[in-house]
């Protein structure tokens, strides 16, 4: 059995950090100043409704389709506990977290593991599916699937849950669901990734507003802390948008830089969309690139992959030439 | 059905607040210094570790006799859904979050309502009772149990869960069971109240570490924000033990003040060990207060309690003072 709640965050300590998929860039001057200031309103109990606000204006919905979260992980835990599923499917290979979750709340997964090149066949998923967990663009694959493949897997009694936490570095987001019509879907997003910020738990739902509604009734009171709420407020405010324009154009620059390295290697990779690059470098290279004190992401605890691929998170181009020039070396 | 999940926080909007528990006064500027410089550490996911080792030199225990979690609220969230409770029992009067979690977890509770003074009968505890739910002091009647009687209420099979979010308003905490040894029991801690930071969700359990390695089990990932980690820390550090203490001595002078002015003007009260005082004003004067400008927290939600009582935030003696010129107006 791999362990579904091994993450990136424990490779990179002491590393050179190729492994967590978070923007390697300085913050914004805009958000640390929000940041800043939200610790003046810390001496009342927060309230997350500017921040409800402020996500339904961005994606041009009303604010009954918009739950904000602490992070994405707590929006995996509610809608694992949110019902009794009779028949819970995730698609793998996708970042593990909701399939953990599912399991925690003692519920059988059935997973449906995709094959390479990972594109979803909607064949694959049982008819009888009432929750279907979907990663778009997907983490580790990096696969972005079609919007229209993804909505058409809504059925009568059926909830899909599409987790788009890397979305947002896909320019212009063009196979985003976030703003369009979500009977029986919810969209996950987080603000950890992108503006590089995981230590501040800040994600949303926006769906379905009566599967929204039920997802409220279950979280913890005030569970999204006054800083992440005043994140929410300014990483989906009219100041950030240029900014996540520019880190999305820089990190598809950024990632055609490692892509063209791993090709002139021979290195085998799957076109990517998103802040990393799944590549085939065979097994024993995850371990000899930590001897050389570069930390990529493992892949073998993600089902359907095994210990002959890595996950790269996207770097500026001088730390990706380190990792190159440590594979070159590699026999 | 009375609103379990009605609390102070919406009543003291745009009021003169003497309706919720936080300490009113400035913070210290090493408390005000640990969370500035958190966020220069929010580019990495969180880390709970430092907390941990923190809280349980605090209490002279194992790291593995404590879970650090995001405030109290989702102590009681862990706490109801970690196991098919058969006969879970929430001693009131107290704060109704608990009662609600296990509502929301799906459980049916049964209530053991005190009656005034408030103080506890074991004996009218279930026998079957798996799970006993008690605040110590308690929110709102400012009973200080006795730790013995706690203790004494442990049985094989049995969980008790001691919520002591309001214990460090007591100098020295001599009923405080957090020290103690805790077979069968958990004991739950706040920041929130003492140090004034409930937007920053910080909070802990100690106890059995069998059920403290449970309740970690079924937390979701990264619950604890950077933030509220360095808030843990600090808090619980040394530098934090004499502000500790004045504090403590602080509240119980204001809270003096408060119980003679209530004293002098022939208000019932009970006798407060804590940063409230409930006192039986009688019928619509909660409303009459609202009227003036002044919100108390209304007691009519809590189990027990009716429209005749209200709850009194200790405040400093100018702010009390507004609020004991505005009850002796009242005919």
């Amino acid at each position: 059995m791999v362990d579904l709640r091994h993450h990136g965050d424990v490779e990179a300590r002491g590393m050179l950090d190729l492994a967590v998929n978070v923007y390697d860039g300085p913050r914004p001057a805009w958000l640390d100043a929000a940041l800043r200031s939200s610790l003046d309103e810390v001496g009342a109990y927060p309230d997350p409704s500017a921040a409800r606000a402020a996500v339904a204006a961005h994606h041009a919905r009303s604010e009954d389709d918009v739950l904000v979260t602490a992070g994405a992980a707590e929006a995996f835990t509610l809608v694992a506990r949110l019902r009794a599923w009779r028949r819970p499917v995730v698609v793998h290979p996708q970042f593990t977290e909701p399939h953990a979750a599912l399991e925690q709340a003692g519920h059988t997964v059935t997973p449906v593991v995709l094959r390479e090149p990972f594109t979803l066949d909607p064949a694959l998923v049982p008819q009888d599916a009432d929750l279907v967990v979907v990663g778009n663009p997907t983490n580790p694959t990096g696969v972005l699937h079609p919007a229209a493949l993804l909505d058409g897997l809504r059925r009568p009694g059926r909830l899909v849950v599409v987790d788009e936490a890397f979305m947002d570095c896909v320019p212009g987001e063009p196979e985003s669901l976030a703003g369009g019509p979500l009977d029986g879907m919810v969209v996950l997003r987080s603000l950890t990734k992108h503006w590089g910020i995981p230590g501040i738990r800040a994600g949303y739902v926006v769906g379905d507003p009566l599967v929204v509604a039920e997802l409220a009734r279950a979280q913890t009171p005030w569970s999204v802390g006054t800083t992440a709420a005043a994140a929410v407020v300014a990483c989906t405010g009219p100041e950030a948008a240029p900014e996540a324009t520019r880190r999305a154009e820089q990190v598809r620059d950024w990632r055609e830089h490692l892509e063209k390295g791993l090709a002139d290697l021979g290195i085998h990779h799957l076109p990517a969309t998103a802040s990393f690059v799944l590549a085939r470098v065979g097994d024993g290279v995850h371990a000899a690139l930590r001897e050389r004190g570069i930390a990529v992401r493992r892949a073998d605890t993600f089902p359907g992959l095994d210990g002959s691929w890595i996950r790269i998170a996207v770097r500026p181009p001088d730390t990706t030439n380190e990792l190159l020039r440590a594979l070159s070396a590699m026999p």
